[in-house]
């Protein structure tokens, strides 16, 4: 086939993979999303992608762009055609240049993020997104999932973290905005169009991302809480508390510590059974024991405060990991009850605690027994609402209810002023219930970006939008 | 005329504005840029805008946004044709809503921006834009054109505060993004899209924005360097000392304090004549005598390092406010050398030293005598370099350079990877320098996405780009 083989001379045999070769690259990490190519393309270089991007043009060939493949709708996964190819930006994964002056690392789309984090840490800063996939995941993917995580609440989404990209667009045109500036309106922001886009628009090569001074310590502390309202009214005494300083502030049902607690070993002294349980991180530049009678003075007065149960202080950097990795077990704790359904919704964080009454009422109305595996980040308003089988039900039954659950609870997301998405992205997962909750003439803005920067619809397509 | 008799339907008689009182619409508040109008309309809703846009899209009338006119570069400002319409958003200017537990503001684009600042200070909270104009510039202004200001290495621009916007898109349709999410990933950003794009594709009408807590106190304290590197190297250092306590770091040159203090007195026992001085600001959540202790200890480092000249410190909040009204007093007290050439320019921190010498003696071989007066933000690497001048120069003579001075001073900020407008936005100022410091293949995406959004060109035509 004469696209193959202009591919293979564009960018040489060993960047080209076709057959069983090609399996990994097809079906996402979950195993819930499947699809085939005609070649899954490991291009070197921005130059690589534009060259390449001419070729599927004139051969009329889709594009899925990919990188680490830990993302959870389906965005980087072809569809079952065949028509399309995989680009894999997985040998672009340099650092470019660190800037220890201006604040600033450049690195390529294929870079890790955890290999960017590990950057900033050896010249004694931080680059703070952090998620669960970190050790896998890539740059680019996070840029086009403009991914969140855990220290969103003091740093922001991937978008708040990032100055400038470079990208290709489906012209095939690389267009290097790689600017390393703080300050820059000089028209509209291009950069802020593609982060977030899940590749339906081009394809990012690479960022300069911003790194922040390192805080001298980090303390974490778990607290149980009888209710949502306390953990709501606890974020905001904790602000008012510790200001800027509180850089995570997450929240686990007593069911996701019963299931993680099948896993790993709890702290010692852990708190009795309680229904919610709250991670608290501060992050310091004072000394140890300024930050220990801090955090001790905040829980007198919360306890005083009726706003907590009980609560334990990590004393080490190896009991903060410790307490993390209660957090982090979750969705692997989780699978010991079945396939989920999974919500990655977002609310105002004024709204947490009536929407997940309400719609815990209303799920077990309408589908009595199914348990609720909750968790997420209170801060952002970011709960990871999920729906596991009841006792009497089979995975098989559970999962063919999907539609009708995700219509309960995103009606209810929406009735709360929420999104449907909060952190995920769109995917190819999403893509019906986007259109039935952003209002149209949103969507139809979308489109008329889409099909004006896209006119061939070859970048991604199916994914976000069903142009 | 049937255009002006049906608006004055649609909108009441009192909406609507012609002839001489149109005046101070039509001019800025610099008196650079001057334009005529059909008529000047005071909407009320965004309902009000809505059937105006509808309007106007019937008729093929122009529509001007303006907020608080207090832009620097034109462009809320029509042009001389007398074909298109002032909208000016003054009469939208309320609060609607604020969500303490949430942290957010909901505001009409009219609301000054002052008023949203003290709003959220009556909560015990802090809305952190600062800029000189916020006593009558509005947050739809400030949107248009991604505000930055003093506070921006903290909190960041307006597009880092904002949360959701609600606008009118160029067909007359309402599109209410006014979230309150933190974490929103369900499609492309169209807030970001708007935000900085200084009304050519729509008309922002409200926004929702983030509150920050209130940090305990504030302590300010200037500095004297020998020179700029010396000032980048005093802010490295700072940043690692104080993290993120710094919320502004601020240059002045000599020459800039000479002017200021014609103007005011200087605070007592202000360091001797230095060619540079910088303002620092430290926002804390310590007690008094700890910040006084650690910013002694920080400037005592500092001159062992041989990085500072001199210091003086803040010792009340009355001084805070003396030392910001040097800082804050330089535009007023530069118009002493009469009407300077002004470029609002940033390159990255690691380069501002370089650049800020190489373009000096450029500008002194080229034009000699002139004078250079250099004030900005070393934090987010904004300077304002701005040229006055020489002693044997007219007014006259100097700005009838203005064209040269742009081009010599514009082309090294691209030779340093730098923008040629930091924080002010384009209007119709820079739309030609625009067209040669961006890159082809973005002003040719930039066509695009304005072609597809508003292909009648309406929306405040002639700015940013010459469609």
């Amino acid at each position: 086939m004469s696209f193959l083989r202009d591919i293979k001379l564009l960018l040489g045999n060993e960047s080209v993979i076709t057959g069983y070769q090609m399996q990994k690259f097809l079906i996402d990490w979950r195993k819930r999303y499947k699809g085939s190519a005609l070649a899954v393309v490991l291009p070197r270089t921005s130059n690589d992608i534009a060259a390449l991007v001419n070729l599927c043009i004139f051969y009329n060939v889709p594009i899925v762009p990919q990188g680490g493949n830990t993302g959870l709708c389906g965005g980087a996964i072809p569809d079952n055609s065949g028509n399309a190819i995989v680009l894999s930006t997985i040998k672009m994964n340099s650092i470019i240049n660190i800037d220890e002056i201006n604040n600033s690392i450049t690195v390529e789309a294929g870079c890790v993020l955890k290999k960017v984090q590990d950057a900033a840490l050896d010249c004694n800063k931080i680059f703070p997104l952090s998620l669960a996939s970190e050790g896998s995941c890539t740059i680019g993917g996070n840029l086009a999932t403009n991914a969140g995580g855990t220290q969103v609440l003091r740093y922001g989404n991937i978008r708040d973290l990032t100055l400038g990209i470079e990208f290709v667009n489906a012209e095939g045109t690389i267009v290097n905005a790689l600017r390393c500036l703080r300050k820059d309106n000089s028209g509209y922001s291009l950069r802020d169009l593609y982060i977030g886009s899940e590749g339906t628009l081009g394809i990012i090569t690479a960022a300069t991302l911003k790194l922040f001074p390192k805080p001298l310590g980090k303390k974490v502390f778990l607290v149980s809480v009888y209710s949502l309202e306390q953990a709501v009214s606890l974020f905001s005494y904790s602000r008012s508390f510790f200001c800027s300083k509180i850089t995570a502030f997450e929240l686990m049902s007593g069911l996701c510590i019963e299931l993680v607690q099948k896993l790993i070993n709890l702290p010692k002294n852990f708190i009795n059974k309680a229904p919610w349980y709250l991670l608290i991180e501060i992050s310091h530049d004072n000394n140890e024991h300024e930050i220990i009678d801090s955090i001790s003075s905040f829980l007198e007065k919360s306890i005083e405060k009726r706003l907590i149960l009980d609560a334990i202080v990590s004393n080490s950097s190896k009991q903060n990991e410790e307490m993390w990795l209660l957090r982090e077990s979750i969705p692997i704790a989780e699978r010991e009850l079945g396939k989920a359904i999974k919500h990655d919704i977002s609310v105002p964080i004024s709204n947490i605690s009536s929407f997940v009454e309400q719609t815990n009422n209303l799920v077990q109305a309408v589908f009595p027994g199914v348990k609720h595996i909750i968790f997420g980040h209170i801060g952002d308003g970011n709960l990871h609402y999920n729906i596991a089988k009841a006792s009497w039900q089979s995975e098989y039954q559970l999962l063919s209810l999907q539609n009708d659950i995700y219509d309960l609870v995103h009606k209810m997301v929406a009735d709360f002023g929420g999104s449907i998405s909060a952190e995920h992205g769109i995917g190819v997962l999403k893509v019906g219930e986007l259109t039935k909750y952003k209002s149209i003439a949103e969507l139809s803005m979308m489109r008329l970006i889409k099909r004006a920067i896209d006119p061939n619809n070859i970048m991604n397509p199916g994914k976000i939008l069903d142009v």
